[in-house]
């Protein structure tokens, strides 16, 4: 029979699908140039020209039963190699291709690592605010989402309620940085805190935790900002990672998980990730995908346009009266709204065609996403929306 | 901590597996030219021109935000229109777009369907001889699968068994038609009488009882066979497919779900596969394959040569004295094995450099499988091998 459980899972549509599809909506009627949508975090600059002429050169020069033929289904092995050289190179990481395990995206990253190391009940803990798709990858896998209250001051960690969170059926903590949707990035002291609690609990309760280090945003970082690799401060570490981002690649769905090889069984976790493969129907990335990508490793998308994008917001958003953490990445920010129901002051915004998404979803209340990721031109016009919008509803002097 | 029960999976190699790294190991020896090696389903022809052609295009000619950019999590639309379009055409059916859910290939889409409609502890029946992959596919999603034993005298459906197995418990049934191993098809009236069971039981006890039918093979189809389409038969019914074998592309990783509008709650199933993959990690397949394919979805790559080398193979076969149900489709036949003991016979052929998989993984006993899409010439060659191996081994006439 019909299983219920996803059945009633319908109906109830993401405020950013709600949001983004009234955005289409509106533009269908004033011109879509018109709406400034801030819903969706959608790469906005193109892959590097160099990942489509290697995929050219390989339809039109290499076997095409080799190049479409199956690949393992941990990933093609000379892939995981260069992934782990890279890593190694950028990071200090001793990665080999054997700890790679290649996924269709964070989102398949996530789901193996957190079946590596947590059983239907144990708990894992994230911190607010967080990527709410978080919620359905963790819960469906029978493991519990338990999510640490924010650090509003700067959105680093609020140590005080995750000590008191993480007890003994926490099997693994689950970090974003840089972070959707606040664009924090951990520092190295967070990070080096962090660290230190978990094995100092490891200890105590006799068992492993895992970090599990979801990283799309790494490659999207902002001047003199220092972005540590999370991984090299916790050995019972996994680094997620997708191209999405990084590439302007996220229709392709190519990315995968790091597992740190000073982790308890680091040698079995690769091989573990296959088995569960078997049982989800998950498979490995697109032969084609995988060898174009990893012709490109040490190349992104021109990715100054967030930045570009981040200081004109910024210092229009601050100067109007807005309180805003400045992020130190991605292509997001998150500012306080100027009441305290989110909700409503997002739909105030709508009246003036800006699409803002409420924090609420995120874990906090009281803030809003701006999603960055479209032409500077098009943020340049939104600042007299927000100057509009802002003295009107809310009488600011701006 | 680590997860044992995916740990306790690693080292149980797979007999296929372990029969072509023999293969392999024996061919770095005596040169890969002179091993037969039958053991793996892998196409050996290449996809046909057009899909390499517009791939091309593609890359060249758009814009690569567009075609690179996220895509609906269920698919695109287009091409699920296309794809529903192609069959209601070939077969008959009423599918529109929204009854088609793309998938990573054939594994993705039997794990929706499963999760669809059983709950962890359901059984799910399926028929001997089967792809042994079923079962990590279906036992590591909570469901359990139960094999019905084999009908060896055509490789139809055992249905004494098959009625007596057919408990309450049973919320699905999962076929494989054209089947791996035995190259069977089944008839329109095994279809007929297997629905007529299905409906039957289902009356009597209250509830759905899906078909999964598995067709990766739907395209192999040899002179003279009628394939008829299982949905057909029987309403509440979800056609699983995979590109791999009918346009050579198994690296690429792209199939679907196709479910019939006539079932059980039909217009919410594709929504409801959208919420599984949240759950387990999948994503849809990558733009630009799904985009490709949509192009070529009435085209395969060209097929005849694996019919050639099945006459050639069943003719020698059987004037050695070997008793094979005659293939219909697939690019396998499954010969009664010499003695009784299977492992026993491939282990003795081995010396012949013949690599032959024993029928034991696949839930009969006695048997063996020949995966023969590899060179026409070397089929040719292996002829020998085989007379040698008979008469030396067995004593045999032939």
């Amino acid at each position: 029979m019909i299983v219920q459980k996803y059945k009633d899972m319908l109906g109830r549509k993401s405020v950013i699908r709600q949001l983004s599809e009234f955005a289409t909506a509106r533009g269908a009627e004033i011109g879509y140039e018109n709406v400034f949508d801030f819903s969706l975090g959608n790469p906005s600059v193109p892959v590097p020209q160099k990942f489509t002429d290697i995929m050219i050169d390989m339809l039109q020069n290499r076997d095409p039963m080799e190049l479409h033929g199956y690949s393992q289904s941990l990933g093609i092995p000379s892939v995981r190699e260069k992934i782990a050289q890279s890593l190694n190179k950028r990071f200090g990481m001793n990665y080999t291709g054997n700890h790679i395990f290649m996924t269709t995206g964070a989102a398949g990253a996530i789901a193996h690592a957190i079946r590596c190391v947590t059983q239907p009940g144990d708990e894992i803990l994230t911190f607010a605010p967080y990527f709410p798709e978080y919620q359905p990858y963790i819960n469906l896998s029978g493991a519990v989402l338990k999510v640490v209250p924010a650090n509003v001051e700067n959105f680093q960690i609020n140590f005080e309620a995750f000590e008191e969170m993480l007890t003994d059926k926490v099997m693994a903590v689950l970090i974003n940085t840089p972070n959707n949707p606040s664009g924090m990035v951990y520092t190295a002291e967070t990070l080096k805190k962090l660290a230190d609690v978990m094995s100092a609990k490891e200890k105590e309760y006799g068992h492993d935790i895992f970090l599990i280090s979801d990283e799309p945003y790494r490659e999207i970082i902002f001047e003199g900002i220092d972005a540590p690799y999370a991984s090299s401060f916790y050995p019972n570490s996994f680094s997620c990672y997708s191209y999405s981002k990084s590439l302007s690649l996220p229709g392709e769905r190519i990315g995968y998980v790091a597992v740190n090889p000073a982790c308890t069984d680091a040698e079995y976790i690769t091989n573990m990730c296959g088995q569960i493969s078997r049982g989800t129907g998950h498979n490995c990335p697109p032969s084609i995908i995988q060898l174009a990508v990893a012709e490109v490793l040490d190349l992104t998308s021109d990715l100054s346009v967030y930045e570009t994008n981040m200081n004109i917001l910024y210092k229009e958003l601050t100067s109007l009266g807005f309180e805003c953490v400045k992020p130190g990445g991605t292509f997001y920010m998150f500012p306080k709204a100027l009441e305290k129901d989110a909700i409503a002051f997002c739909e105030k915004a709508k009246k003036y065609d800006l699409i803002l998404v409420p924090s609420d979803s995120f874990g906090v209340e009281g803030y809003f996403r701006i999603a960055y990721c479209i032409d500077t031109e098009k943020v340049k016009r939104s600042l007299d929306a927000f100057r509009k919008f802002v003295k009107t509803e809310y009488k600011f002097a701006g």
